[in-house]
């Protein structure tokens, strides 16, 4: 294992925030669960069997729908459908970068929009460090005490964040970035330079493999996470001028849906990235004048509740209001509320499993730039025709 | 009303994503519904009364805690804590903006960090625009024919967003804004504009009272929300180069947070903000290498729950393994599960009514600069002594 | 305070369950906290005003409706609404119990369902034991240590369960009931036992009250409760015949709502409560023929979901479909999502202080048995119309 | 199919409670769905792979803690656990029937304490009626039009409760019943019933199966369901005695518990099922002075949450505090935060294909007197000696 923060972990010196007198003996019983490890799924025809005809109502019947929407629909060959993913709430640590490795090496998702902790969390899977299984009723003062880290029941020391912040920092240094790119620009970057000095770790973390299958993958909130924490420190200790830019990430999404054959998602939570992929389709009606009619397909895999308000629980439904879902196809939506560290591996397994369950690559981390020039070319024809039109008014009114 | 889309709006030209037959009979009797205002505050004794003697017991109880923990701990003079505040949730559609204004005014928020959304809605009341208290069962389908946009049970004239954007692009071209700055920056300029064009204006609007008071507002996911949507168009379209730097936010909380005497934070949803004030205690030790040792106190309104393992329902002990709660604290921290467009009225009437109810306000919307320096400074001072260690470390090993 | 059972709390004698050794040091910082009284609503005009005002939209605007619709719709004279309160979730625990007091006392609820712990533990009250307000973090091991029963947030001895056991026990025995009766009539006799012995109970007691206003108290699961307990154990330990009969309790509350002019409810939380309310009707249509047209009006705090497809989650709309609720009312139904504690004082405060705050009681536990003469009479008129009618249709068959 | 209620069903008369004019068009549309069946899991290795190795963390690791406490330690010959299942939320219509089948075959749970509403939605799959997938967005002024009952998604026609109804009415006249029994020597002669009338059925209905199995069956809410109120219409219009004893229900149970070896349970989402299992414990302590020491072994799938205080959420630490939980088995209990229409075929899935996955069945339904009255004898032996004890204390005291 590469150490990038030897004085701390090396040399069992305290960590700053510790009380000198902590001793190790409890931290190897608070570590001492199972590694969770990226499960692969394999397309299990048993657990396809059983959501097909064990999953019959309430919320094993709408996981049902999920699946058989996506893989018979949406993956349909003759629909095209540009798929985004979005990702809140702690899945890499919980294992599940494997369904995500999964399903953009097959090309299943196009585009992904993560919050940045999620991706913080696979670079320790990239950097080959452990996380544990452990329970969410530890004494955090304790865990504190003995320089262990809790994410709900998954557990590993301190010295991880140390060590992920040393390597975020020191990738910075090398790539001598100094100007502001999107955030799927900086991940890919970021996703080649682990597949450089860590071969192999394309099947290990979801950032190389994203890089690998050319899969663009967004943050809606860049300094909200330990990766903008590190980025936000290059910027004032350092004097860097790297920054993200968070107006060319709602234009490249925006770009990539305007150019969707059809358009479909599935949302893992809700959250700021739900928002973030569903607010491109009134992006271009309400901002660039671009009526494109609304998402064709909508899967969430949800704990909240629509009667929360929040816009993680919102439903299909509403977002038809907003010109987000089109209003024709509310028989292609489904929400199934339930974990998912749950779900997703059941969906996935249906979906690897079924006849459509691998396509050919769009590989949009290439198109960016081109995709974005044809949304400028659209909306200024947009522009000038309205432009056009307030004369002719403008005329008629005299 | 000003009018910045004249042509929509007074013509009855069909929105662009609207079918053209739809008639506008409809659409008065969704907007039928009682107009929604921003609710001030009073200090009313018999909520008081009500709060400590009947809410005696589990999440009325919590909302109690909540009250006294806040009105007579962190408010305490000699404790000078410096209040964070974080909305995530639909709150000023459901006109929340009054009690988010009154704490402002009292000096009892410091710095606010919120969803885009709620200042682009806020927008709307700056403006003079009506929402309207509907229903949440409507059918979409017909809204969307009607133009009427629907976030939960507010209702309000597709027109509305259009207007909005397009003071919001007035104000980005006027502004001459064209370098990357904060989301503080940003906001205090907005509502500086507003103030000018709208006198007035800050008793309906959380920005421009914002601006008045000197309260800093950050949003964590610049891109994601119409003001972010508008940002992007201006820089696609315009060829502008102002967008926001996400580095500077996260520097700026996280001086602002290592400055305070004592610190705390009430906490309405959670979401990407809760996380992107929570983040400044780790941001400090684990990247700054600067121990603070925790938040102070800790307030949440939510309806999520810890055992679904997200962010916003992570609780004030989970947070203490990441040191972003003092672990001596626990007792001042407290999570009530409500909400908060029933919560935040309750414990603003009791608030605004304590004897502590009124503070100096801080301004810290003008201290932003000295206060990065001052992280600055410390950083660097930490980074030498690190290095001076490691070159003696280095030596003994020798 | 009468003692029944002086062996165990007189003599200190370690409770059954206990370790011999517990000290009793933790056990009184365990009960240190205020004690809980049941509070009640006066009709403060600065809670009516928040409601109406503040409360606006999401389950702040729910919860005003529902305010709305029970004081100016449901308590209309001219409507005379048969008024059923369902009660689950531990409310007397909480201190929720002068609420109900109020209502009963002023003529606003007809009848009572609740679970049989509510009833239970509404006697502490009646003779006169204190519970405390506390904390739910608290160690359950210590407290079972300490002999410190926990509901929740809610501490008290458990010799509070044992004399309380003891009352019940004593009273069953000198009742020298023998027979199958409702548990409304069991509930009165209760009452009026409370009354006899421990005269002005009736301020802090459900049961007394009741039994004082004529309000029948209904308990769906008659033996899930320690007062089912002590009846089981009277039946087996000596030889009584005295027992619940459910069916009377399923023909009573039938006989009440096909007697209503207008039937409506307030249904707190949910569970076996709310669905042995709302299947009066079915009943009614379903078993005994006579269509009487579903509730006119519904109002319900609960917490629970409609997605997870539970009754206690179920919408007003999906009991439509069973005849539950008329189809014709569904804009009077609201369902407000919070927590009864929250809810509950709120909703009070807001009817009592309204014009029509007060109805003559309808004392309804005393025409049990001519309501049930009356249903009984209305079904055998229809199953003779029916047999007519058969009788016909095989003669025109032949 | 048997038709009970010739005169609606056969000749198309509108049910009482419809609009005669309802045209059957929609109806057949609405019912259009797949039929819902009783799946029975087989054992899948390949799920139980998943769950082992794809469930780690959150509430998917909690569904594996659950089958591995299930099958490693609870099913272990040589602890012989007396296994309860508690069973809240529509399930049997829901299609889980086959999952309790399949678990009470192999005698892995031992009694099953369940809703009525289960039970009686059981019959229609005995009965040979058919209930559809649906979904939960229809309109339920339409599906009441059209005589459609709704179950969240769950569709069918009215008629089904009608037929089903009769059925019941028509066993109790036929059984002959009329003295009082306890819910589980009823629904043990139901369940002959429908062995006797429809051979093979104990393959589709779990009331059937159990009779053969040998398992008791327990309802809490003997009143609350359509059993309950046709039971209650035999009473009133027919003059039968028969009733449900509550009593006999709360001390079989007890005598179940307290003959265990060790003492389990899987708790189906919660509620008042829930509580009359866990109730048996202090039953014996606190009423017939018999210390047991609680569970030692807990598992609950549930979407309730411990926050709103209900019964139905809280823990099985909670439980401690109150003997309902040994306090030394917490690591035996664990709570899956999931629909149990997810969570219950996985875990028979995995329990199923487990080494431990047959025991011999224990046959109770055929012990319940024999274990009452060993209760008897033990809580007479305690009365005995407890008054020996006092009438030494009252000595001593001299």
């Amino acid at each position: 294992m590469l150490s990038y923060f030897p004085h701390a972990a090396q040399k069992e010196i305290p960590l700053p925030y510790r009380a000198p007198g902590a001793t190790q003996k409890t931290h190897d019983t608070f570590l001492s669960g199972k590694a969770i490890h990226y499960y692969r799924p394999k397309g299990s025809p048993e657990i396809r069997h059983l959501i097909d005809e064990g999953f019959q109502a309430f919320n094993a019947g709408r996981i049902g729908e999920a699946c058989r929407i996506f893989a018979d629909k949406m993956l349909l060959p003759e629909h095209d459908t540009t798929i985004g993913l979005t990702i809140a709430g702690a899945l890499t640590p919980a294992g599940l970068g494997g369904c995500i490795i999964e399903l953009m090496d097959r090309g299943l998702v196009d585009f992904v929009i993560s919050t940045g902790a999620n991706l913080y969390h696979d670079l320790h899977y990239a950097l080959n460090f452990t996380l544990h299984r452990g329970s969410p009723f530890l004494d955090d003062r304790e865990l504190y005490q003995e320089g262990v880290i809790r994410i709900y029941d998954v557990l590993f020391p301190a010295t991880v964040l140390l060590e992920t912040d040393a390597y975020v920092r020191d990738f910075l240094t090398r790539s001598r970035l100094n100007e502001a790119i999107s955030t799927a620009d900086f991940h890919y970057r970021l996703g080649r330079d682990l597949l450089e000095r860590f071969p192999g770790c394309e099947e290990h973390s979801v950032l190389a493999r994203a890089a690998v299958a050319g899969v663009p993958i967004y943050t809606s909130s860049p300094g909200d996470s330990s990766i903008g924490m590190n980025i936000a420190y290059h910027e004032l200790m350092n004097g860097s001028r790297f920054m993200i830019d968070p107006n060319k990430d709602v234009n490249e999404i925006c770009a990539i849906v305007q150019a969707g054959e059809k358009n479909g998602c599935v949302i893992l939570g809700g959250g700021s990235p739900k928002n973030f992929y569903l607010q491109a389709q009134p992006t271009l009606w309400e901002v660039y004048g671009i009526p494109k009619g609304g998402n064709d397909y909508f899967i969430q895999f949800t704990t909240d509740q629509v009667v929360w308000g929040g816009l993680s629980g919102a439903t299909p439904a509403e977002a038809v209001s907003w010109g987000k879902v089109n209003p024709g196809v509310l028989p292609d939506t489904v929400v199934a509320y339930v974990d998912s560290t749950i779900a997703l591996p059941l969906f996935c397994e249906y979906v690897v499993g079924s006849p459509n369950g691998r396509r050919t690559r769009k590989e949009l981390v290439h198109k960016r730039e081109a995709l974005v020039a044809a949304l400028k070319r659209e909306a200024e024809r947009v522009r000038a025709s309205d432009a056009a039109h307030a004369t002719d008014d403008a005329r008629t009114e005299v």
